[in-house]
């Protein structure tokens, strides 16, 4: 018997849970769920139904667990605790500042109903955070340092389109090498995170705008720009389309600590991601899997990456893990 | 109040998990247990007691945990399943094959006195196999590719050391940097652990020793060099204390897969130790909180680092990762 999962939301996130579900025999995708038109909608999953989000408010949709892949922005925050009301749920609502207060109001509606909601899964937060906790208890003496990039960032590229004259931005994050290679020395160096990365935007402009005026709007826009290292190509629509249709994305965690005076260790985990969506849709198939199997045992509320076991995240026995894993 | 901790067995591992403790605040190292006589032996922790191990047998040591640093191929099999059914235990475990079978025993005496016994805690196994786990369940179609080194290897460093005319030796393992960068590319060649590391051999033989007898025996000793590109050094003793007297170590594990046809992602895990002992002994300082934690919520019998979440390994609350490390 497949664990039943259905797909809130059929966006690149959306799309890159449904490419994850085909890759694991355990999982089977039985329905997405949309509020745009369900016959407008056409996706790559035969035998799978297309609904309404409006069905899923009667609570009665033979699912297991429910995948929403909304926006973090206004979407989650109101989504995530509703639907853990009524199904387990996982999320991957990454707004930093606000990740204490979704906790607590997926945790109140999630316990009431005896169900689990698991947020801020995918890779940042998620698999780096992770990553950032087990350095941190296993060197208590050290520091964690996040690279992002080379990879597209939809905020920043969002953040250039509003900009009038603009018709099409792709910005990438890019890591700084020597910044990398100072922090992989072990030698603990101070860095901001403008001082961490350079920021590069490829531009579709509109005939006859302003060029120069567009450039320097991007690179003195406060909080996106303005502290950055920021490069602008303009490039033209076809160019777009054949170069920066991927979404590949990636980073790293270095962690540098002392275990004794003068005893030093790097730990470093990185992905290289050919596609950010369909990473980031892998790693809640995985966690929804967890979902299942904590829920069955009985677990209920709010969980996060941090409060999981790895072993919850396979599909194979903790017998066959500890055999060929271990 | 600070988790009390007992440390069995006082050699490199004994001593880096002793230096671990120093930089946990939350635990403190109440005693030494040895089969040596206690007046011998000259602990790093002021307050702390030296003990013969006979005193462990009455089950009444006021200790927490016991981190059993004792070495796996004659007493980790009998030790841990003895003192599981003491007292909440730890160690690290290493022979693969065996694992199974020291589960079980452990699982049967935690069970049965109430206690957790955590087995093969480390970096491999330990870090390495976490990050194998948690690669394969977010990208099931895939490979993992274990490096080991730059680093010294015990194990092959007195294999040497038993071959006639040699006084000293110590073995670096080496990866080979070609095998790492088709790894890295994803193209998932098929590997022998032979192809993927080297041997280097520092030796000090003995005066008038035969070096060009020596150094065959090494090259075509089975199983632990035959089968490699295996280079020799002859030393004096002077440069052997100079040069090789600490004991760095590291490592990566390389997983490579597909979401989607032609979609792949690189996931990376790396160690740079500058001391083997006091990084294992760190990571069974962090799993000794553990042990600690979950046997308090009632949890009882053998675990593996795939049993264990994240949060559990920290000293901080699940408020203070999800603020400021998730």
């Amino acid at each position: 018997m497949a664990i039943k999962i259905g797909i809130l939301g059929y966006g690149n996130l959306g799309k890159g849970v449904e490419a994850a579900i085909k890759k694991n025999e355990d999982l089977e995708l039985v329905a997405v769920y949309t509020r745009r038109a369900p016959e407008s909608l056409s996706i790559a999953t035969p035998g799978a139904a297309v609904k309404s989000i409006e069905v899923l408010a009667g609570g009665k949709e033979a699912i297991d667990v429910l995948i929403i892949c909304s926006g973090s922005a206004t979407d989650l925050p109101q989504q995530t605790p509703r639907f853990a009301a009524l199904y387990n749920v996982i999320d991957s609502f990454d707004t930093h500042a606000k990740i204490p207060e979704h906790f607590a109001a997926v945790d109140a509606a999630a316990k009431n109903a005896g169900k689990i909601g698991i947020i801020s899964c995918g890779w940042d937060p998620g698999m780096f955070s992770i990553n950032r906790v087990y350095s941190l208890s296993v060197l208590p003496d050290g520091e964690a340092y996040t690279f992002w990039g080379r990879g597209v960032s939809q905020g920043h590229s969002d953040a250039v389109r509003r900009i009038e004259g603009v018709k099409d931005c792709r910005q990438y994050t890019v890591p700084v090498p020597e910044a990398l290679e100072a922090v992989r020395s072990g030698s603990n160096p101070t860095l901001t995170t403008a001082q961490k990365h350079t920021r590069e935007c490829f531009v579709v402009a509109e005939e006859g705008a302003d060029l120069a005026r567009i450039e320097n709007e991007i690179k003195t826009m406060p909080n996106y720009f303005a502290d950055y290292d920021t490069t602008v190509h303009f490039i033209d629509e076809a160019q777009m389309k054949a170069e920066h249709a991927a979404l590949p994305h990636g980073g790293s965690v270095i962690y540098s600590g002392t275990s004794s005076e003068g005893t030093k260790h790097v730990i470093e985990y990185s992905l290289k991601l050919d596609s950010n969506p369909e990473f980031t849709g892998s790693v809640l198939a995985a966690f929804a899997r967890a979902a299942y199997k904590l829920n069955k045992e009985g677990a209920t509320g709010a969980k996060t990456v941090l409060d999981i076991a790895p072993s919850y995240l396979s599909a194979k026995s903790g017998e066959e893990l500890r055999k060929h894993y271990l």
